[in-house]
């Protein structure tokens, strides 16, 4: 495995490599969500990349970068074990050189749900996809449906730059209690942890309410409203209901593959979650 | 020489290439400006590729993107007699898919000079460029000094965004008369296309007095004013000083590399034109 601390460093083993190469980006404190995406990644390319780049334009000056967790040896440990060719670990003033002043952005798929909590953090994750696309020049790249609209935007930034690479969505790993694998997990109290699992219940519930035939928007988000609010330390960010592609709100009858999905607050800590519901 | 409608038709013969390839990025109405690129890229890279494109978000509303000129055939021939080996010409709506919203943007130098008289337009440029560097995935492209502003903002986002692609400006090339190549020119009047040789003989003055020692701004911006402004039919846009990376407008005593760049139109004709001043 070839760790590179510099793009310079990462280029001639990276032109080496024949056949295709798959990457998975990550902001390293990597956990089995993350293993599953190399897994995938080695099963359908010749070889697999991972980037551990902690982002900063991607995060607010509310959100979490500082205290971001980060845990360098376990994670290339982790790359190692899981047959990992190149990891690339680009310092920040590589990835954002002095003066830099460009950005990718999808547009108003960057502005709601997550983008709106969080203005900015999509224009973030698309301009450093696209870094780290045209550094690694990959096939194919992995992103996890738990964050199913960083899924939807870069989705759409690299069909509409034509970028030549297939973005392929891998299914949430969970607990075996249901929470969603998140490097945010870390920071639940005990008390919190056991609450948070309302999330998934509460997708789990209305998918088996959608399985039964219930197709109402506004029922299938008070279902999960409901399993969430009875939790006294959750407060709900949003719960949405929205169009797979559009990601608009749905009304009413969904007559169209929908993506439901969460933001829910425990103290300082935010968590998210998502089922697909598709017609 | 391979010519490709379709951005599917380009990626086969591209593919097939070794060695290095440049890229000419084109609207068409080639003239000997475009050819003189064609032949740089020729004596540089094992294989020319040109774009032929005109690109409608580049345009503004009051642009004159419905009646730019066009002449396939001849394009061809041109491209053909100057070996090129690929000629790209996609289609709007391959290069724009539908619902596509994605743009790339360089922020602040986008918005003075040509981009303060045409909003939008660099934000045009450099979303269509990544694209068209996307599809072609050239080691090197090739852009006229002419457009100097344009060579500016393309340089900063493929550094910005660490496209591995060598950004090349080449000098404007004039009619013997100084005027400077654009396939515009065809608009102006006889009496326009006279008065028109005062830009560049503005620009020479200027200059000819940097090369004296005159580095004092106010001063040289009054030399290249003065010359239009003796033309009855010239409009000046702007006569701009500024610093070559920044774009920032100098004042007083000039101490790094400056470009003098002007716009001014003729009735409803907008000619560009610059030079250098390398301190």
């Amino acid at each position: 495995m070839h760790v590179a601390r510099t793009v310079a460093e990462f280029r001639a083993p990276r032109a080496a490599l024949g056949g295709t190469l798959g990457l998975v980006p990550t902001m390293g404190f990597l956990h089995e969500g993350h293993r599953s995406l190399m897994r995938r990644a080695r099963a359908e390319c010749d070889a697999v990349a991972v980037s551990i780049f902690v982002n900063p334009t991607q995060f607010g000056p509310n959100d979490d970068f500082d205290r971001y967790p980060r845990d360098e040896p376990r994670d290339l440990a982790i790359c190692e074990a899981e047959g990992v060719a190149l990891v690339l670990m680009p310092p920040v003033d590589e990835v954002y050189p002095e003066g830099a002043t460009t950005t990718v952005s999808v547009g108003p798929l960057s502005t709601v749900l997550e983008g709106a909590a969080r203005p900015g953090h999509f224009d973030g994750v698309t301009t450093v996809v696209s870094k780290l696309f045209a550094i690694v020049q990959p096939q194919r790249a992995y992103f996890g449906q738990k964050d199913a609209q960083q899924l939807v935007v870069i989705k759409r930034m690299t069909r509409d730059l034509l970028l030549p690479v297939e973005v392929i969505g891998c299914p949430t790993v969970r607990e075996p209690d249901g929470l969603a694998l998140s490097s945010r997990n870390v920071y639940l109290s005990p008390e919190e942890r056991a609450q948070a699992l309302a999330l998934s219940r509460g997708l789990r519930r209305a998918e088996a309410a959608w399985g039964d035939g219930v197709h109402d928007a506004e029922a299938l988000r008070a279902l999960v409203c409901a399993e969430i609010e009875a939790q006294p330390l959750a407060r709900i960010d949003y719960v949405s209901l929205a169009d797979q592609g559009s990601l608009e709100e749905c009304r009413g009858a969904i007559a169209r593959d929908a993506l439901l999905s969460l933001a829910v607050r425990f103290g300082g800590t935010r968590l998210i979650d998502n089922v697909l519901l598709p017609v």
